[in-house]
C-alpha cells in the first residue's frame, strides 16, 4: 500500500513557496527524465534543466529562481536548497521495509542473551550467549552474532552479517550484507624455520554510535585493546580495516579502501576508494585523499588534499600526473639538448683549433 | 558415478576427424601434463608440445595440422580450433551437481512467495514475501532472498548470497557465493555541523538475462530507479558496483575493480583487475582498461585502450612507463646538461671579456 | 571466569629473571599504555618507555638492561626478547572460546557425511554429502559446506564461510567469516556474436596444512586441476586468489591484494596490501613486493624486492617516487636548458655573421 501525500502536504513539510494545483497527490519520488505523473522530481543541477519541461511528474520542487516555461503544467514548489529538499521528500515517503516481526520461529537465540522491546530476529539468525540486544533492534536473517556481542538500541544489521565474540555495536548504527566484524588481526611472528606463529588476537571491535558500514567490509579485532570506528563514520563497501585501528568521528571511507594495522584516522577525513595507508601512522583531521591514493607516512597537518601513490600534495601531484604522461615527449627533448650541446662542443673544439 | 564417452562419441560432437582407437572410452578432461589413461586431454599452445610425446591420456584434441610424432599412442580427434573443441568436451562432462533436491526441510519459503517448477532451495535459505523464483531456479543453502525479489528461470544463486527486497534478477543468471546485491548506495548529505544525514536509498538493482556474478561482490542498490547490470555481463570476484551504475552488454570486469555511483560502462568493455572508475561519468562502448588503471573522466571514443591512473592513451603510458623507471637516469642527464651549459656561458663570458 | 596467573608463574614459562613481588596475581595480557593493575603488560620499543613509569601493570616484561626507574613498583620479568615473550603470555591467557559445544540441534549434518571425534557444528551450518570432517574440527554457525568437501583435524571455519563441492582443506586450518572457497574461476570464450560462453570450471580449491585465510576473501575453483594454497600460507582479508593459482610454502599476503589466474607464487613471498599479480606468471621464491604493486611479469630471481605499477627494483622504485613527485620542476629545468641554448644558438649565428 503506498503512502499518497499532496502537493500542499509537501510544501508545508518543505517551508516552501507552492504554485500550481495544491491538491495533486502523489506517490513517491523520482528522478525528473523517468518521473511518472502520479511522483514527485527536482531540479537542482542546471543539466536537467531540459527535462523540466517534458517531466511527466506532477510535483517539482526547484530553486527560487526558476523560471517556469510557458505552458508549464507540475506544481511548482520553490525552496532555497532543491537537493536538500528532496532528500526531505524522500525520507518522508520511506516507509520502514525491514520484513521483520518479532523473533521468527526459525532464529536461534541463546536463553542468555537479553533481548530488548520491539526486538526484530530473522530466520537462519544465530544469538550467541550473553548477548545484549537494544530496544527496536532489527537483526535479519542469516546473520551471526557471537557470545558477549552488545548491540545498542534502533541499530539495523542487515542479512549474512557475521560478528565475532565480545564486539560492541552502538546505537543507530547500520551494518549492511556480509560485513564481518571481529575476525581475527593479521599477525604473526616469523620463526627461525621460515614458518609463522599466530600472534593470538584477544581485544574487539568497538563501534561508536550512528556508523554506517556498507556490504562485505573486513573489521579485524585488535591483538588487544580495541579496533575502534567512531561516532558517525561512513563507511562503504568491500572496506578493509586492520586490528588496532582507530577512525575519527565522522569520517568518510569510500569502497574498496584500506587501512592497516594501527593506524589511527584523525576526525572529518575524506578517503577516496581503493586508496591504502600503511599501518602504525597518524593521520591529523581534515585530511583528504584522492581515489586509488596510497598514503606511506604519518600527517600532522590538518585539512591538507593528497594524491598518488605515494601521496604528495593533490595540486603538486595534478601537475606531476600531467608531465608523466608526456615523459617520452620530454625524454626527447633532453635528446635534442644532447645533440646540440654535443654539436656546440665540437663546434668550440673546432673554433680552438682554428685559433690556434 | 563419473560418466563414460568413447573416442568415437567425442569426434561425433566435435565434428573432427578420428585417428586411432575409436572405441577407447574416458571418463573426463584433463590438462596434458596431468592427464592418466582414463582421461581426454588437448593440445592448443605450441608450448605444451613436449607434453604430447608423454602425455598418459587416451584421446587427445589436435590441430588439423598436428604432426603425430612416431609410436604416438594417443586416439587423435584433429579439429580447427583445439581450444574450444576442448571446451565442448569439457560441457559433455560437466554433470549436474548442486546437491540440491526440491525445497529442503530445512529452507523457509514464505507462504506468499511464488515458486515455480522445478525449484531447488536449499537449507537455511530464507525467501522472503511475494518473492516470485522462475522455473528450474536452483537457490543453495544458506541464502537470502529479501521481499519482494524476483528471480527469473533457469538461474542459480551459491551459498551464502544475500538479496535485498525489490531486486530482480533474469534468466540464466549466475551469482556466487557471499554477493550482496541491493544494499544501499553510499549516499550522505553533510550537515552544517559536520556530521552526515544518510539520504534514502528508495531504489533497486536489476540484472538482466545471462549475467555472472562472482564471489563477494557488493551491488548497490539505486537511490531512485535502478543499478542495472545488462544481459551478458560478466563481473569476476570482489567487484564493487556503486548506486545508479549501469554496466553495458556484455562488457567484462576482472576482479575488485571498483565503479562508483552513477557511472555508466558502455557495451562490450573489458575492465581489468583492481581499476577504478570515478562517479558520474560515461564510457563509451568497447573500451579497455588495463588492470589497476584509474578513469577519472568520460570517453566519448569507442573502442579505444588505457592505462594508468589516472588512465591515459594505452600506448603512450607504456612509453610512459618505461621512463617513468629510468626518471633518475633522466635527472642526472639535464644535471649534465645544465653543468655543460655553465662551462658554455662561463667560456662565453671570458670570450667577450677576451674580445674587449 | 578470567584466567589468573602468577608473576612467578609468567617468569617460569618466559624462562626469564624475576625482580619484586612474585606472588602478585593477573588475569591477562595489556599494552602498557592502558593496562591496569590486573594485568601485565611488556616494553619492547623504547618510544613507549616514556609509559613504564605510570604505567599500572602489575607486571612488565622488559628487556634484560632494562633501566629500572627509582620507587618503580610493577614486578619485573627480564627476558632476551620482550615482545617474543610477550607473545607467548597472550597464548598462556588466550582460553578456547568458540562457545560451540558438539553438534548444534540446528546444523544440518547430511547422514552421509563422516564426522570425525569432538567435532563441533554451530547452528544454521549445512554439511552437504559425503562431506569428511577430522578430529578436533570447529565449523561454527551459518558455514555451508558442499558435498564431498573434506576438512582435516585441529581446523576451524568461522562463521559465514562458504565451501563449494570437492574442496580440500589440511589440518590446523583457520578460515574467517565471509570466505568463498570453490567459487567458479572467471573463464569464458568470446564468441563471434560478441556474447561469452562459460567455460566450465570443474577442478577445486586444495588447502594445504597450517594454512590461515582471513575475512571476505575469493579463492577460486581450477577450471581442471587444482588452485592450491600450499603449507603455512597466511593471507590477510578480501584477497582475490584466481583459478589454478599456486601460492607457494610460508608466503604471507597483505589485504585486498589479487592474484590472476594460473599464476604461481613461490615460498616465502611477502605480497603487500592491495598488490596485483597478472595470470599465467611465475614469481621465484622470497620476493617481496611493497603495497600497491603491479606485477605484470615471470620473476626467475629469488629474493628480491619490488615496487610500483608495473612493478620493478624496490630501490629504483623509491628513487623514482621521488623524482616523479617534482616532475614539474624537472620540467621548467628543460625550459631553462632550451632558452639558453637558443640563446647560444643566436649567439653563434650573430658570432658567425659578425665573422662574415
Amino acid at each position: 500500500m503506498p503512502m499518497i501525500l499532496t502537493a500542499a502536504e509537501l510544501n508545508t513539510s518543505l517551508n516552501g513557496r507552492l504554485e500550481g494545483n495544491a491538491e495533486v497527490e502523489v506517490t513517491g519520488p523520482a528522478p525528473i527524465e523517468s518521473a511518472t505523473k502520479e511522483e514527485v522530481t527536482f531540479l537542482a543541477n542546471p543539466q536537467y534543466a531540459k527535462y523540466a519541461a517534458e517531466t511527466s511528474a506532477s510535483v517539482i520542487i526547484v530553486s527560487k529562481d526558476f523560471q517556469r516555461p510557458s505552458g508549464f503544467e507540475p506544481t511548482i514548489i520553490r525552496v532555497s536548497n532543491p537537493y536538500q529538499s528532496f532528500t526531505r521528500v524522500m525520507e518522508l515517503f520511506q516507509q520502514e521495509d525491514t520484513g521483520l516481526t518479532g523473533i521468527h520461529e526459525q532464529a536461534f537465540v541463546a536463553e542468555s542473551a537479553t533481548i530488548a522491546n520491539h526486538v526484530s530476529v530473522g530466520a537462519n539468525t544465530y544469538i550467541g550467549e550473553n548477548v545484549e540486544v537494544g530496544e527496536n533492534v532489527s537483526v535479519f536473517g542469516n546473520v551471526y552474532i557471537g557470545n558477549r556481542v552488545v548491540i545498542d538500541k534502533d541499530t539495523m544489521i542487515y542479512p549474512g552479517t557475521v560478528i565475532y565474540r565480545n564486539c560492541r555495536i552502538g546505537k543507530n548504527c547500520i551494518v549492511h550484507g556480509g560485513t564481518v566484524i571481529g575476525s581475527d588481526g593479521f599477525g604473526f611472528t616469523p620463526q627461525d624455520d621460515g614458518h609463522y606463529r599466530k600472534i593470538p588476537q584477544m581485544g574487539n571491535v568497538i563501534i561508536e554510535d550512528h556508523v554506517e558500514i556498507g556490504a562485505n567490509c573486513s573489521i579485524d579485532r585488535a591483538t588487544l585493546g580495541s579496533t575502534v570506528i567512531r561516532h558517525g563514520v561512513k563507511l562503504d563497501n568491500l572496506i578493509q580495516v586492520a586490528h588496532n585501528v582507530e577512525i575519527g568521528e565522522h569520517t568518510v571511507v569510500a569502497a574498496q579502501a584500506g587501512i592497516s594495522g594501527s593506524t589511527q584516522l584523525g576526525n572529518h577525513c575524506v578517503v577516496g576508494g581503493q586508496v591504502g595507508f600503511v599501518g602504525h601512522i597518524k593521520v591529523a583531521e581534515g585530511n583528504q585523499f584522492q581515489a586509488q591514493s596510497g598514503v606511506p607516512r604519518t600527517i600532522d597537518d590538518k585539512g591538507k588534499a593528497w594524491a598518488g601513490s605515494p601521496a604528495f600534495d593533490y595540486r603538486q601531484a595534478l601537475k606531476s600526473q600531467v608531465v608523466y604522461q608526456r615523459l617520452p615527449e620530454v625524454e626527447k627533448r633532453i635528446q635534442s639538448l644532447e645533440q646540440e650541446i654535443q654539436r656546440l662542443q665540437q663546434q668550440e673544439n673546432k673554433d680552438a683549433n682554428h685559433d690556434e
